[in-house]
């Protein structure tokens, strides 16, 4: 069986060691020569590298192992990159989700304001990373959840439009589990999905069984009692009491409409009166990350680093970061497994316009993907997702044309700004603290 | 030359005086041989319905004239109805104002929810003008303009695709009449221009002289500087400050995108935290209405009733209502008037819903309307424009399916509402003064 070359660009992520661990508790579906990290901030890199080392030369010491800032090195013979780059790192995030909550705006990390401003660092650093990958390996397949997806999406789009780049989001997946415990499935991969919208902004309209049973009418009943908890959920079943509050959330979602599931994002679209209410404007998600997760991340690296092993560790397979697995197998192998990817719409939804990014099926085989025909879409949603589209292509275009007007218009027409006025305070604010990543806007 | 019959459908409009003295001072051009007022409330029309025809038989005698609450007397042998009904008369443009206000949202006879409520009221009332009209004279024309016209635009052409209505509004033409002005033109018939838009929703892109001069910069520049005041204007020189602050409001529209010139009516979506902030939400327009234009129309009318003479009467010709005569002449005369309608999309803005109503340059002649294809919109029209058309949908879906649903999704989609809790609250408080007005909703 072939051995496979990987590159993880955004190295000195926190989720860089569960992905490892992933990787290698699927090496025999997916067999490994080398895993490199590539990541353009060596000091933080430096944090998880040699746990990492240790993690790999433990499982499999014929795996060749490189972490480097050196985008020739990590690049050169490799057969898929998976890019999760962050620009601007988390204390850039901490900006995105509090600026726009000083003028009572929701303030999160790829929705609304945080998420535009946020795509405007990211699209350059995206391009370079593709243009390396093209330079020294061009038969390589980068598999890109890096975010905020939409909009890194529509910039591959337009720049880089018959590169090897597969944006892919790992949200649905974790929605997709969620589902699979309440209809009582053991594995999400036990259903047969229909979806269809934007990144973190779509619908489930059918939930089949493996014979064929359509159970999308329970998840639907279910839903309109308890959201996405499960019945007898309290907010003791969850890490934080934000991530019930979320889960519950979906119960109001779907009462909008309820005839289709929806993504929980919406909460934040929908109902961003509820969330800035109970959100902290001074201690963010960001905020939280920094010192729960990145903390003990890191820690743990730390602690392997210095017993030289990992025998005892902590850290934990990112089980659900398996669908990046699945998507190289795809490509590697010819699986033909069917994936939510985000794609050009180029028709797939009849009645939506046909240069956008959507989220929808898609079959993945060795030369890439075929996505699957949704038809049209209800008033309600096409409304929602028009709105949205335009509002992430103008972020591009603000890009594009280092254009002020364009920013503005994109912050004007979300639906998370109440106005114009409160869309210039947020952009004034952001290009205050993003002079070192936002092209200069006039 | 041939003489035709008319019917003003809303006889009872505080605006019927006006527009009859209109149509009295275009005879030359749209010879009369009846004008018809009727209405379903006998007691309001009879208000203006004794100085109507006073007016009419002291400029030409052989006219004949009727006021009526009988349909068949009112449509039968007509050649235009004049349609501008108002379903729940101020009153209800009242509560359309001052229940979203109630909840720090615009409070707006057609924008916004109240255009949602008022829509939801006026669609059986204009279905059944026109089915009135189709017995009676099958080959009349509807001049419809009877707000609001982008929901009734739309029930017209789901409910009455084969009816001879023409949806019109005199909105642009008000802002014309202003552009002309600033620009230095002795009349807006001295421009040709091009505009796309829903109706209150749109945009002029072009504005040329007779020889085919562009001047739609120097209208940017103006704009941008006074917005559509007069260079030397103050609040003095309208008839009160809203007046002023609307015309001043497009100078922080047009800063969003200066690159054409918007409708004014986007103070609503774009500023409605401005909007709301100088609202009395005790006191709004209808109630402005009803103490200053109605008592003195209704009081003008009252007397020129008593005295038995209209010769002294202070009440003036509707100017700006003469495009119903433009309208009217260019159906009858065949003159191919270049005229802003309210028509099926079809493709004439390429990238945009091809069955949303949008509002954009026809040529009309003896047969109807011929629009002119306008190409693709940028993006943040586009989004505006897709997200306020879905709105306008789903309320006739909402009156179509008698759905809860619908309606709260409207509300939710407007730009004008924060949020779907808040867009519950205002359906909730509209459908208890609704009552009489509206299908169940479930």
């Amino acid at each position: 069986m072939k051995k496979f070359s990987i590159v993880i660009a955004g190295g000195g992520s926190t989720y860089t060691p569960e992905i490892i661990l992933m990787l290698l508790d699927n090496l025999d579906r997916l067999p490994l020569r080398c895993i490199k990290l590539y990541d353009n901030d060596e000091e933080r890199q430096n944090k998880v590298a040699k746990a990492c080392e240790i993690l790999i030369k433990e499982k499999d010491p014929f795996i060749e192992y490189v972490a480097t800032t050196n985008p020739e090195i990590a690049y050169t013979d490799v057969d898929f990159c998976l890019a999760h780059i962050r620009v601007g790192k988390l204390e850039m995030r901490s900006l995105d989700e509090k600026i726009p909550l000083k003028y009572g705006v929701v303030g999160q990390e790829t929705c609304g304001p945080g998420g535009m401003a946020y795509g405007l660092r990211s699209i350059p650093g995206v391009l370079e990373n593709i243009d390396y990958m093209e330079k020294y390996s061009p038969n390589c397949w980068m598999l890109n959840y890096s975010n905020p997806a939409s909009i890194v999406a529509e910039a591959c789009r337009r720049y880089r439009p018959n590169s090897r780049v597969i944006n892919i989001c790992d949200m649905p997946i974790g929605m997709e589990n969620t589902i699979a415990r309440i209809l009582g499935f053991n594995n999400r991969k036990e259903m047969d999905i229909r979806y269809y919208g934007l990144n973190h902004f779509g619908w489930w309209t059918s939930i089949k069984d493996k014979e064929g049973n359509e159970r999308i009418h329970d998840l639907i009943a279910h839903q309109l009692q308890y959201g996405n908890c499960l019945k007898d959920d309290d907010a003791s079943h969850y890490t934080d009491s934000s991530w019930f509050n979320t889960a519950r959330k979906v119960k109001d979602i779907i009462s909008v409409d309820p005839t289709m599931c929806p993504n929980s994002y919406f909460q934040y679209y929908l109902f961003g009166d509820d969330i800035v209410a109970h959100t902290n404007p001074n201690y963010t998600r960001a905020d939280q990350v920094v010192d729960t997760h990145e903390k003990r991340v890191f820690g743990e690296c730390a602690r392997i680093a210095q017993n030289g092993s990992a025998k005892d560790t902590t850290l934990q397979i990112g089980i659900h970061a398996s669908f990046i697995v699945d998507l190289a197998t795809a490509l590697a192998f010819n699986t033909k497994e069917r994936m939510l990817l985000i794609v050009q719409n180029n028709g797939a939804i009849e009645n939506f316009d046909p240069e956008a990014m959507v989220e929808i099926p898609c079959i993945v085989g060795k030369d890439g993907y075929e996505p699957l025909s949704i038809g049209k879409i209800p008033t309600f949603q096409k409304g929602l997702m028009e709105q949205q589209v335009c509002v992430e292509k103008l972020v591009v275009d603000a890009y594009e044309q280092h254009s002020y007007n364009k920013m503005w218009q994109a912050l004007t027409l979300s639906k998370c700004v109440p106005s114009a006025n409160i869309a210039k305070k947020i952009l004034d604010d952001f290009i205050e603290v993003n002079k070192e990543y936002w092209p200069e806007l006039k």
